[in-house]
């Protein structure tokens, strides 16, 4: 998408080199992160330099990728698998970067020689990162034509193009929207504890030139109220069979609010979101992450450096729970790369290699 | 209540002086500003040292009755009505400041003498603030009937007795529950965004050593769903003779997933609250505060001095209402110091003055 009036995707490969956006400087400052090799890369996924399943899945291909055009000949086999096993040991958890790197690393056991093998695994990790970037595309084609012109759509969190290789997910249909000269308005839920939607969903709204206002969580429900928001679109993490759909804190909360006030809610991810082996929203582990989050809180100062600041008093406790799971009945439909369903009809979207 | 094991209120009168607790310092800092004069006393309730409905009456009463203690006998009535003036100029619409100095500038008026007005209103002044504590006291009497032991109760702001002279209202049952030995535990909405409950709840919670967890207002819902929430009790700001209730942002999002979650949803407020010329929630003017509010944070840094940061791209737009209002519907009980009553049922409360 645009920055400061140019073409970025969140991670792209030139020549050996990996370059990423730099997240966490994020809305404070724009910067390329040039990772020079696979290590590099490997440790801006861990690092959290990258985050957002798809944008995970194509630095792991492109890391895996680069080791392949690392490794030398003497020692080309043994060499890639020691990247394999380091790239996937980055985040415990990105279904997106294992199935990465073992398409990549296939392609390269089927490839005849090493020269064929460096030529397969840069073409696979280009194709991962171009079907990513297809599929939002899509899913913000097909979600666009549920806007209509003037409307105010209220989002939480980020799922944005910052979290794929390009377009994103809720915010891919804004953009397509946008482009198509309808006229938009984004509230923006700044989403405690990590603020992903007052940093980085504000952020890429403002390079789109989108208007939007960033409210507290707290507020959503207010202009629901006051009947200023006409729909919802918010991404997901993990989808259950049964449509039950576990997505950032407070997704079910605004999931609620929007069904009490008869707002349309609904969820775009791409159909790889949907995990057909967990039959219900139950049995989504949610993490627990560390009490800091929610205590101390990263911005820049009166001269533009970063600085961390706490709230609660000393030594009182604080929760921290990442995910909750919103039950299929708030939700109106679910976008994705190959239409929109309702969340109990996700069986519709199983391809003949998903039965 | 009581702060590092002794016993405080928000605000009292020694001799001349006007003591107030610091609040924008806590929870960081805890420190009691002396107030000298009646115009030390104002500057602190215009500044927000000292903030909150029950609160800023004792502070007004107390500083016109210091106003007529200061008054040079040759100038005596003169000194009054600039100080009244004064003090009414404080803060644009806090029902209780002016309850407060009309009650204590009655007293004088109906005085033989400067003597005897001096006495009147000094007598006045602790008189409101008597008032205020005693009915927060009972507010927390008949509140804590409905705590059963082991209950977990999630609040949101600060209605403790920093809102108040002492006790507050919805923390109050809490407070009665815990010295009967009940045992509690308190989900504390950090309450966006200016963090009430992460700062203010948290630290008086903490003093009384109530055992509680701040979590971001995103997670409230996560809690109701999973059952880890027995009741709610908040505050409220305005209530309108229908029971519709004006309270902190939030408390309508925290209302509608306690009923969709079967949890009872009780708001504690002096009968003072009750505004019996508003019919209806809709009548309530609610507040936009400054966008600063959401966008930059104060907070401690590593060696404990305060900072603020900025969250949100620079030139981002936030929007910031202050209250929102819970309909009736949504409130299983409202507790007064005259007894719980359903906010359909409102009537009941009316004392013969006020019908």
């Amino acid at each position: 998408m645009i920055v400061k009036g140019k073409h970025y995707k969140t991670v792209w490969l030139e020549g050996t080199t990996v370059y990423i956006i730099n997240q966490p400087l994020l809305p404070h400052k724009f910067e390329i992160m040039e990772c020079p090799d696979h290590q590099r890369t490997a440790r801006a996924i861990s690092n959290m330099v990258i985050r957002g399943a798809g944008a995970i899945g194509s630095a792991a291909g492109y890391g895996l990728a680069q080791a392949v055009l690392e490794a030398p000949e003497n020692d080309f086999d043994a060499y890639i698998e020691t990247a394999f096993a380091n790239i996937k040991n980055t985040r415990p958890t990105a279904q997106n970067l294992f199935y990465s790197i073992e398409r990549v690393y296939r392609k390269v056991k089927e490839a005849a020689d090493p020269q064929q093998a460096r030529i397969a695994a840069v073409k696979e990790a280009e194709a991962i990162a171009l079907e990513d970037i297809n599929a939002c595309k899509r899913i913000g084609e097909i979600g666009a034509e549920l806007i209509r012109d003037d409307a105010k759509i209220l989002t939480h969190c980020n799922a944005g193009w910052l979290a794929f290789t390009d377009w994103g997910t809720a915010l891919s249909p804004i953009y397509v929207a946008k482009r198509a000269n309808k006229k938009l308005f984004v509230w923006v839920d700044e989403t405690r504890p990590r603020f992903q939607g007052a940093r980085l969903t504000a952020w890429e709204l403002k390079e789109e030139g989108v208007p939007f206002a960033v409210i507290a969580d707290n507020a959503a429900g207010f202009y629901m109220q006051r009947g200023e928001v006409d729909m919802v679109i918010v991404g997901s993490d993990r989808i259950a069979k049964n449509g039950d759909v576990a997505n950032k804190i407070g997704t079910y909360e605004k999931a609620v609010m929007a069904r009490e006030n008869n707002i349309p809610f609904y969820v775009a991810a791409p159909t790889a979101t949907i995990d057909w082996h967990c039959g219900h929203g139950d049995d989504i582990p949610i993490e627990e992450r560390s009490q800091d989050e929610v205590t101390s809180i990263t911005g820049r100062d009166e001269v533009n450096s970063l600085h961390s600041v706490t709230i609660i008093p000393e030594g009182a406790i604080a929760r921290n729970p990442a995910f909750d799971v919103t039950p299929a009945k708030y939700i109106t439909g679910i976008i994705t790369e190959r239409g929109i369903v309702k969340p109990q009809e996700l069986e519709k979207l199983k391809t003949y290699a998903e039965v």
